[in-house]
Formats: structure tokens, sequence, C-alpha cells
């Protein structure tokens, strides 16, 4: 009996956040190895399903992880890879959008309907709700089917959840020019967090979040507002691969989120405890 | 950091039970110690809020406890019991009413709203949603203002519920006769749920629920079907003081309440733990 | 047939009047000899039915009366007054409470419902709906668990509203200090009216309005504007305890309730009187 | 003062009657002499905008009057009655069409909406929501375009009664050959209120009622019963014109109309006398 | 088939038009030999229930034709014509008022009806939704019921709309003198199409809309924006009759009218042409 | 001018059909010859997106068609076929459904879009809405991830049509086993139009319809009863592979859906044809 009113008291730590959280929507990148072990991937689907349950409207945008370079080398394809973005061809761009919408997509749909959950899988060519166009780098290279967002029409995401659906989003998007476009998925999930006013844009990813001492990883950073990070970026403290992250999560506050966190995905059930445990587990970034 | 996992585990666990009563109604009989006993109080607010975020509808329907003998002692008035019940005479009523429904009624509403939620408390009289008539023993005994339910108007309720309230309701109902009648908390309870088509009906009480062993208080009954406990009474198990009730309990069940609970409110988060875990606490009644 | 069709004619000439308030908001300040005398009782809750019935929504604040100290009596409190002012201990305000909440308000419900209204009694703690702090006097002086308003949130007003409920609200509010404030029912009443942008406010009192000829009470304003009761509390010929009243109807004006009414509640139907009869019969104050 | 409160005890007197029909519909055949006598005419409009005020939805089924004779005239018709119904021909009903829905229909529109009604005139063509076919009497003979109603499509009446809008109603109503018909107004007004499951039905005409002693106008009968009142007609104290007028009043009683009145629209407000007043002032037929 | 199949064609090429204008309102000015024209009659009937069925909220006004002088030459009056208008005395706007009301209106209801429509045929008067005054010329000439449109409620018309009705309106309005007014149809409805924000107001006229060189009816302007208009008037091009109409157009415009349209409504279909097909056939006025 | 009149006339002919059809559901299965020439496919969309647009809910059902073959071959899967279907192994299943609900879903959707449309792409597993288990056939043989439908949720289909999207489903379902099912189109297309009592179920294939005489291809029957297609059946007039085609087509009927249409997808807007022309071009089946 004791254990169970201990649990009863767990439930009811929560209390506060629910009430915080009630109604508001949170946009979760999903992706790293939370998308890969399947015990993690069962976690994270739990995690969403008991997140709508308590009134909170989660959206997923999920990346593709392995399963594109597997299939692509299925069809023979041989991929090139420059600043970390795969150049798509105009054969390639098929395959990557069938895995990421017929495959990577579905698998999570799968997973948080068998917790319960009433996940809807759609692209961006859904709705349609997502407008890209090609994305050219500083030197104007062209990476084929790689796109950037030019907008972004809510329309279907409000009616998923006026019908209480979990909206489970493939990075894929059309462009008026008749093309299809792949695109960072931390990137859909940033500007479709921006295009709803999201209360919250969560990143699952392989990293525990900023470090002060980044190469110790020691002194994880909690929470930090706006202008600090802006400041750690002067100082050197955040730099390399995270300062292109950074420097999107501070537009995304810019354009109306409230918060923005990282957090380890490779964690048990990571979303719960950044969400309702006090501190959290992971960095939060503010206004 | 495992201590944190843990208990986002406990928090799954209940995903289940979330899902089961996500948009039901439960109708709370509150009552004896957990109305009494402070700590116990802030509990049972803090279980009430957790229900309604976590979205299922709470009705509560609370007793007057000893404050009555409290107020009606100052006042000078000594008290006839019959029965177990107070025969109220017409100058009586007004004190009962004033105590019910201005500080029982009160008091609990202030609790769960400390606790955030949206506590609104009405009596029988307001709307007006419950009519009432003379109590009458079968000897015809007369017992002044006690009463007995003649019909609910559920209007009020729906009303509330549509706005996210939690009614709270003190057992105070209005005649045709223009007389005021001070209702037995449990028969309110029980002549609401059936109204309303509860999904469950709780009694929160000092007693752990039905005992196959009741001397000992041994062998608990979890769960148990009208049949049995029709059965149970005739072969005398269930006997004495549990008598009415459990004719009341299957009353209720024959008019369409689904389940009707008998819990221990002694007990630290019992409504929680009857809930929210498997077996529960107490005695579960159904078809 | 003559009478019958004298009363048609009756009738019609509140044609105007009903087309003019028709689903406007009245919030009425009951308090006074209306509050005591039986007949005038019964009367006030004719008119309030009436009122709600052809299309105006009325919200009604009361007082205590002499209930509250026929109570503190029983209980064996005495009252220090200052100022005005029952200065109100910790013990005292759970009987002011009760007395408030659980008897004057269940009165007035019970009457409003008996003539075929729907009330329902709330007080500032349901919802909750009135935040109040401790309030201090120019000198600081502290009264106990006197309170002042701070903020109203109309959910539970608008709720009932949608659902043809009235609203009778007992002036208790709780603050966020988690004590119980007992304020004054006509800053309660001005509060409300404000926060919903009432299109009247009528304080139902034992004088008849505001005079020209004050001493002699002679020559009655029937309507007035901000700007000439400001002129005539300089001229001093609003005086004394007019003072302040006056004052906060000009807050309550500058607020955004359209007109302000000060009635004899000891007339008969004097509401009807006020609203339906061209002139009315006390004091009116607009823009 | 007095004078006003006995006025605003009138208004008290009709609390028990507005409570019984608020939102109820009453369909009102208006004719006869209330249509033509301008001071009545100003009557019957006022007693219309109030009923809807006091929340009756009103539906006014109006006749001709004297104004068909006069147009047809003017073009050179000479009409031929046969049994009291004008044999309509291809070229007249053109006319009559005008008149009634051009004139009649605009007139009585525009005496509501001067008394602050929000009337919209309508004629069976609109919707459309009057189908009818040419009416034959028992020996065959053809009226020309005299119709009789085949059925009612209650669409466009139920969305004027969600913009509070008063419908009248012009007894045209087309054909599925594609002809125009003029229907009688009595029977038009009966075919909407069945269709519609009216509380009431209310003839104005210039008789008073049903008399038991008819000659003499004596012992006028205020409320009757459908058996009664066949019993009556078997009786022969129901007799002549009365006749068909008493058996369309059953026949639609037998379709759902709770009560139907006949009352004498010569009277000064004689709408609000029956509806507003003990035992009204003409027959109320009823199950 | 191959017939078919070129059909099937021309129903996708309106496909991007449907696109555009579904859920848009246009308000049609119907009047000329359109209105009088049996054949023609018929086809903008047609044209009138295809664009409601795809979607656009249509909104008839029309004139009187022919139809006005005949029935005023059957009673008698002489009518007095005075720059194109008829000045309408006391006695003939009655006669006015039936003919447009009762016979024009119905006339167009009936058509559109007949071919699956759901008309609704109004006045300014019901509502009332259009409120007029006595027209006066620049030199102060009183013209009697002839009327100019002080303001427009549209309730009534987003009632027809929310029930999928076509409004169908006759140009008669109430003054707040009581009196009865006749307004000019193209006022009418310009002033309707800026009350509602029409996406389009379409004249149905007897000319086929500006040209360039108006004298040898050759150069037809297919789309002018409102400057370019003003110009040609400057310049004299737009001239003489078309003058007051241009400018009427402008200020519609100036209104927020987005596009106003003269065409042609003696060629078949005109409507359907000038909104379904490149160019249109007639003058498209916008910003 | 007289060509474009031509057309206005056109668009007049499916008046009727555009009336009879608003706000009613197709079911349309999508398949063979149409989902592959690339003209075809792009007559499919618009025909879709126009049947939207004149207000038919129409929902879309498609094959894989020949897609699957090509990556199970790329994948170097070598597939069984019995009986037709093809036998799905645990590992060929994922290849299936990314090609059904990556590839073949994401193309029409695409092309739906690319008109104009508001398509969104989903299969059985999102909502959930289809629920399979593995599909047996006469002589017990097992098909591997072949499936049949147990059960239809059309929670999201109402969802989808709530916001005006076209839905396009992919004919893959979950199981309760927790396995994926690829179910063969026509009979989720069937279980769907039950499901939601659609008006209409259409089959776009590559065969006319049924032929009395079916060895020439002549007499094509355009329309034809239930029961005279069972008589057919029995005659050996349809028969072969025709024969579970009709079965399943008089399941249907029987089932609720009111016509069933057999067209030929290789005929241009074969959609449009049979939708809005008397007579059609393929066979009607009703009741």
């Amino acid at each position: 009996m004791q254990e169970k009113i201990k649990k009863a008291k767990v439930l009811l730590e929560v209390l506060p956040y629910i009430r915080e959280f009630y109604g508001k929507t949170f946009v979760i990148k999903y992706g790293g190895s939370a998308m890969i072990n399947p015990e993690l991937k069962e976690m994270v689907a739990q995690d969403l399903v008991l997140l709508k349950l308590v009134g909170i409207n989660v959206v997923v945008v999920h990346g593709g992880g392995k399963h594109i370079s597997d299939v692509l080398d299925k069809f023979g394809f041989e991929s090139e890879f420059r600043d970390g973005l795969r150049v798509t061809g105009d054969d390639e761009i098929g395959v990557v959008e069938m895995v990421l919408s017929g495959k990577a997509n579905k698998d999570i749909v799968t997973l948080i309907n068998k917790h319960g959950g009433n996940a809807v899988g759609i692209s961006g060519k859904d709705g349609p709700f997502l407008y890209a166009s090609a994305y050219r780098d500083s030197k104007g290279y062209d990476y084929g089917h790689v796109g950037t967002i030019d907008s972004v029409d809510t329309a279907i995401l409000q009616n998923l959840e006026k019908g209480s659906f979990i909206p489970v989003i493939s990075p894929i998007a059309g462009g008026n020019d008749g093309k299809t476009y792949n695109v960072n998925a931390d990137i859909v999930a940033g500007k479709i967090a921006e295009a709803i006013g999201a209360e919250k844009l969560i990143f699952l990813t392989d990293v525990q979040g900023i470090f002060r001492d980044f190469e110790n990883k020691k002194d994880l950073i909690s929470s930090i507002s706006k202008d600090e990070s802006i400041k750690l970026m002067k100082d050197g403290i955040i730099s390399g691969g995270m300062l292109p992250k950074v420097n999107s999560i501070i537009g995304s506050i810019d354009a109306g989120v409230k918060k923005v966190h990282i957090i380890n995905g490779t964690l048990e059930h990571s979303l719960l405890l950044e969400v309702f445990t006090t501190g959290g587990i992971g960095t939060e970034f503010h206004i």
C-alpha cells in the first residue's frame, strides 16, 4: 500500500505542470538515437500519448534516420554529402520521400497508436501545409532537392487538433515549381512552432544540452535567456556545430515560440522528464 | 536521474486508466474523516484537481461532518436522533443549511481552488436542480426537514461541466411545499450519479470496503457483481449497517451507473489509488 | 373587459424599454430594507425574474443585512466597528462567510426560484472569480478580514449567463494569501459591473436618490451626468455619506458602466419602476 | 407613484404566462377587421412585437382583405365567387399575388417594424416553403388558381427564427405544375402550425368565439376539448359556417398543435388579452 | 463520346474561377432586357443557381421594368418624369411598391426556384435592412417618394446566407419618417455591395460596357482601374449617361467592393460568361 | 462569343447533377491505367478537384500499381502470387507499405493539390481508422501480410471532411496483432463506402463496365439493379473475373451504399462523364 501511495504522490507532483501546459501546443522534433533504439522508440510513443491525454497538443516532426541511406543503397544511388547535407538528385528525391513519408512516418504513427494515441502521419505536401523552394548555401551551391521552407499553412494542423489527433510530420514539402523538397527536420519543426505560436519547441537529440564547459561536458545549463545565449556565442562557449542550432533557436524565440528545449533523447522518458520535473534534464531557451 | 526516470514510469502506469476514463463523469461522495483531517482534506482536493485535469468530469457531493452539531449547539438546539437521522425542526433547518452550504461547501471549494481547480459550490436549491419532499420512515414517522429526493434537473451540472468547473454540492434541496430539506449526502450522490449516467459513483468512507470475513476485517472484496452482492446479503455476509448502503448501490447500478466504489478515505490519496491502480484499494460494485 | 384592456396597455408601455435593454446586463446591488421586509423580498424576487424573462441578464450582489450580527452574537463575538466597517478577526470571518454564503445568499436564491427564476448562488470563491486582499484605510489601519477587490475573472458569470441562470453573489472572496475576505457589497457590485461592462449598475438602497435640497429631501435629481455630479460635490450639495458612494459611482462610469442608479428599495417593485417607467423613481448617473 | 406601482403589478401578473410560453411558437392567422381598422392594425403590431420580445416565436399568416377586390376592379376583372371562394383565372392570379405579397404583406411588415419588431414578409414561394396544387371541391369543381397545401418545408421559418425575425406570410404558393396558387389563409396557418408543432394557433376573427347559445351570443365557451367540440357539432350547437372551421381546428389538434384559439380581433389588444389573462377572451380548443 | 469529353473539358476550364470565388459574395443588379425577354429570364435564373451551387453567395437586386408603368396606367396615374426619375406621389408609391415587391420580385423568385434554387424575395422594409430618406436633386427639387439610402443593416442578408438562400431584393425602403421610398436599384445594389464588402458588384445592363471609341461602339474596355476611369472621364471618353454610373462605381470601389462589372444582359448567359471566362464579356472596374 | 455561350450551356447541363449530389459523399477507387498514364493522372486529379468544389465530398482509395513490384525487385524479393494475390512475407510488407503510403499516395496528393485541391494522404494506420486481420482463402491458405478489413473508424474521415480536405487513402491497415496488412484496394473502398453510407462508390477500372454480350464487348449495361445482376450471374452472363467484383458490389449495396459504378478509367475525364452526363459511360448498380 505504501508503494501505491508513493506512486499517487508522484502523480500529484506533476499537477502544477499539467495545469500550466493545459491546452498549449508543443512541437517535438523527433530524431537521433531515440528514433533507432527500439526501447526508446516505445518510450517516446508512450510519452507523447501521455502528454496528449493530459491536455497538451503535441505535434511531432521527425527526421529520416538511417533508413534513407539504406534504401538509397538498395536502389544503387551513391549519396554525395556537402556540409552535412545530402545533395539530392531528381531520381533520389522520390526514394527519400518514399522512405520519410512511407516508412519513418508510418513507423512512428504505428507506435503512438499502439499505445493508445490517435496519430495521423502527414508530410508537408498534405493539405498542403508546407511550401518550399530550393536551398542555396552562402556560396550559392545548389543541393538539388534540398529545400528551405517559404511558408506554412496551419489549416490541416488546426483541423487535426480539433479532432484530438496527434500530427506526425514527415519533412517533405512541395514547391511552387512543382518539385518535391526534402527539408531539414529541425528547420521544419522550428517553422511550424513559429507558425502556430507554440508554447514549447523540443528537440530530442543525442546530446544533453548546452554546457558551460563544453569540452568536459560539465556544468549543463538548465535554463538560458536569448540574450545570455547570444553572449555565450560571442564568448566562444557555444561554438562549432551548436552555433547554427542556437541561432535557429533564437530565431524561433524572436518569432514567438515561448520556450525551446534541447534534450537528450537517449535517456528513458526524456520528454516527460523535461516537461514534468523541476529543472528538467536538458537546456531550455527563453526570452 | 534514476529517481526521475522512476517517476516518469509511474506516470505512464496510469496511461491506460486515463485513456479509459477520458471525458467520463465520476460522482464522488465526500465525507467522514477525509473531510475532517487537515492533511487528508488537502490530499482529496489535490486528487480531485488531478482527476479533472486528466479529463475526468468530477462532481463532488459532501456531507456536513461535525460542523452541524457544533453550530446547532452554539444556537442552543438540542438535536434528537432517530435511526441515525437528525430530526430537524423548523428553526434548526436554517442553521443546518447555513453550515452545509456556507461553511462545509465553501471550505471544500476553497481547498480545491487552492490547488488550482475551478470549483463552484452549489446546493440543490441552486438552478434549482434537486427537488425534495419530506422523508417518512416505514412507520410513517416524520423527521421534520429531513428530505428525500424526488427529481434531479441536471441543467446546472451540464452548464458547469461545459465551463470546465468542478461542481461541489451541498445536500440541501427545496421542496414544492416551499420548505428546505436536508437530504442524506449518500442518497444525493446516488441520485445525481443516476441522473447523469455517471461512469463511477465513489463513496469516500471510513471503512475499507466489503469483507468476506467481516468480523475479522479479512478478505477485502476488490470487485463484486450486483448478483454476487445480493447473494452475500442473503447469506448474511453483508449485514448490519452495510445492508441499506449496498441496497442503495444496487439501485444505482440498476439505474445505469456503471460502477460504484466504497473506498477508505482515511488512506492518503485514496481516490487516486482506487482510480489509477490495478485492483484499487476498496470494493467496486458492477453489473 | 375594459380592465383587461387597460392592463394590456400597461404591458405595451414597457415595450420601448424591453427593446432597449434586450440582451444587456444589469448588476443589481441588493441590500437594505428590501432584503429584510418579507413583502419587499418577494417583490424584488418577482422583479428580477421578470427582468430576466424579458431578456435582461441580471446579476445580483447582496449584502448580509442583520443576519451577520445575530449569528456573531450567538457565537459570542463582540464586533468592533470602525468607520462603519466591522473589524473582522480570524475566528469571526468563518461565521461571516457562513451567514453570507449559506444563509443570506440561499434565501435570495430560494425566493427567486420560487417565482420561477433559475438563480444560482455563488460567492467570489466559486470559480474562483473574485480575488481580494486586506483592506487598509488611509491611516493604514488593519481591518482584519475586510477585503478589497484586486481582480475579477468573469468566466463563471459568462458560463451562468449562457445557461440562462441568474447569478446571486455573496460578497466573499479569497486572497492570494489563502485568507477569506469579506468585501463591501457595493464595491463588489461596482467591480463586477466594470468587469463585464454592464449596461446598468443599480443600487437598491433605503434612500430615494440624490436631492438638490438634501436637507429637506426636496427636488430629487432624476438624471445627472458625471460632470454635474462632480460639480455638486464641489458645491457641497452632495456631501457626507453620499460622497464616497458618488465617487465610487463616478469610478464605475469611468470604467465603462453605462448608467448607475440609486433607487429606493423600500418602494414596492422599485426595480421595475426604475427600469420601465419614464423618469424612473431614483437618481440615474451617466457620462 | 401609486399609479406606477399599479402598473408594475400588472407587469408581474403576466409573469406566469411569459414563463409558460418562453421559447414556444405561436402561429397567428391575421385577418378580418383587425386588418382594416387603422387603430386595431397598430395594436396588433404592438402585440406581436411584445410577444416576440418576451420570448415567444410568432409566425403571422395574413389574408388579403378588401385590397384584392379593389385592385381586381381597377384591372377590370369581374370576380366569380362560388361557396365563398373566388374562382381565380390565369390573368387574375397575378393580380391577387401582387396585392397579397406586395401590398397586404408589406403593410403588416411595415407596421410591425414601426413598433420595433424585425418582421420579414415572405410568401410560400420564398424558400420555397409551401407547395400547393389546384383545389377541387367535393363535386370536382375547378376553382382555377385556388390551391390546397400539399407540403410545408419549414427551413426558411427555422432560419428566420434563428435570426430572431418575425415571419409574415402571404398565402400564395407555387405548384409543381409551375402555377401560382392562392390558398385560404386559415388553411395556410393551420398547415404551418402543424408542420412546426406550434404551441398555439390563434385565429384573429370578427367573432368572439364559440357560444353555447349561438343564436343569442350568450355563454361564450372559454375552453373546450376536442371531444366536447365533436359532441357540440353532433348536437347542432356548433353549426353553419363554424362547422368547417371547427373541423379544421380538430385536424390541427390531431396533427400536434397544442391549442387553437378563436378570438375577437375587433377588441383592442385581443392577442395580449387572450395570451396573458386568465380565461382569455375567446374560445380555446385543446386535446 | 468525344462530344461528352469536350463537355467535361469545358467544365474544367472554369475550375480556377470556381476556386477563386468560392465563399465570396456577388451582388447582381438585375434589370433591363434580361428582365423582360422570357428566354433571357430563364437563363439568368439558371446562371444564378449555378453560381450559388458552386459556392458563390449571390445577392440579387432588381428593378421594376415596364410593369410599374403598366399598373400605374391601370390605376389611372399619370407619371411625371424629371431627369429620368419618376416623381412619385403619395398615392402612387403604394402601387409602385406593390408591383416591385409583389410582382417583379416574386417573378424572379419563382424562376430561380424553378431551376432548383432557394430564393427568398424581400424588400428593404423586411428586416428592416434598408433605411431611406427623400431624394433631393442638386436644385433641391422634391421627387416625392423617390428615396436615397441612408444606411444598410445586413442582419437579414447574413441570416439568409447562413441558410443558403438567395436573397432577391426589391428596391423599396422605409424611412424614419414612416414613409415608403422607391430607390434606384443601381444605388441599392451599390450600397448593399459596400455594406457587405462584396467581391463583385455586377450590373446586368443593355449595353456592352465601356468603349474607348464610344460613338462607334468599338474597342470595348475589358478591365479598367479606378484611376484610368477617372482619367477617361476627364478626357471626355466616358461621358453623358455613363458619367453618374461610373462615378457611382468608383464610389463602390472606394468603399471596399473589389470589382464592379458592367455587362450586357441581352447576351445569353452573360453572367456565366463574365464570371467564368478569360477576359469576360463586359467592362470590369478595379482599384 | 458563340463559342463562349456554348460553353456556358455546357456548364448549365450539369446543374441538375450538382444539385442532386450537393453535400453527398463519393468513394472513388482509383487504380489501373488511370494511375499510370501521365495525362490520365492529371485529368483524374482535375476531375476530383472539380467534384469537391461543386460540393461533393470525395474520398479516394488507391492501389499500388506497378510501383510495388518495381521496388520489391530492387530489394531483391521474389514475389509469389496465388489467386492473383501477392503472398507477402514479414520483410516484404515494410516495402509494400513504404511504396503505397510513401510513393503512390503522395503522388496522388501532389497532383490533386497541383490542381488546387486540398488532399491529405493517409493510410488505414492513421487515426487509426482501418483495422485488419490476416486473410485466409476458402482453403485456409495463409497469404502472410495480406489482410481483410475487420472494422472502420470514420473519425478521421469526418474530421478531414469538416476541414474540406480530400482524403487520399493508401490500403494499408494495422491489426490487433500489431502487424501491418496490405488489403485489396477495392475491398478497402467498399468497406469505407459502407461505413460512411456513401452516395456513390465508383471503381475507376480498365474495363468499360458490364456487357450483355461480354465476349463481343457489345451492349454495355448502363444501369442495373441488384436483382438483375444476381440473375445475370445465374445466367452466366456475368462470369469469370467479374463474379467476385459484382458479388462485392452487391454486398456494398446491401450495406447501404446507394449506387456503385464501374467505369473505364482509360477514357479522358471518365469521372466527370459518369457523374455529370445522362446515362454516364459505365455500368451503374443500384438497389
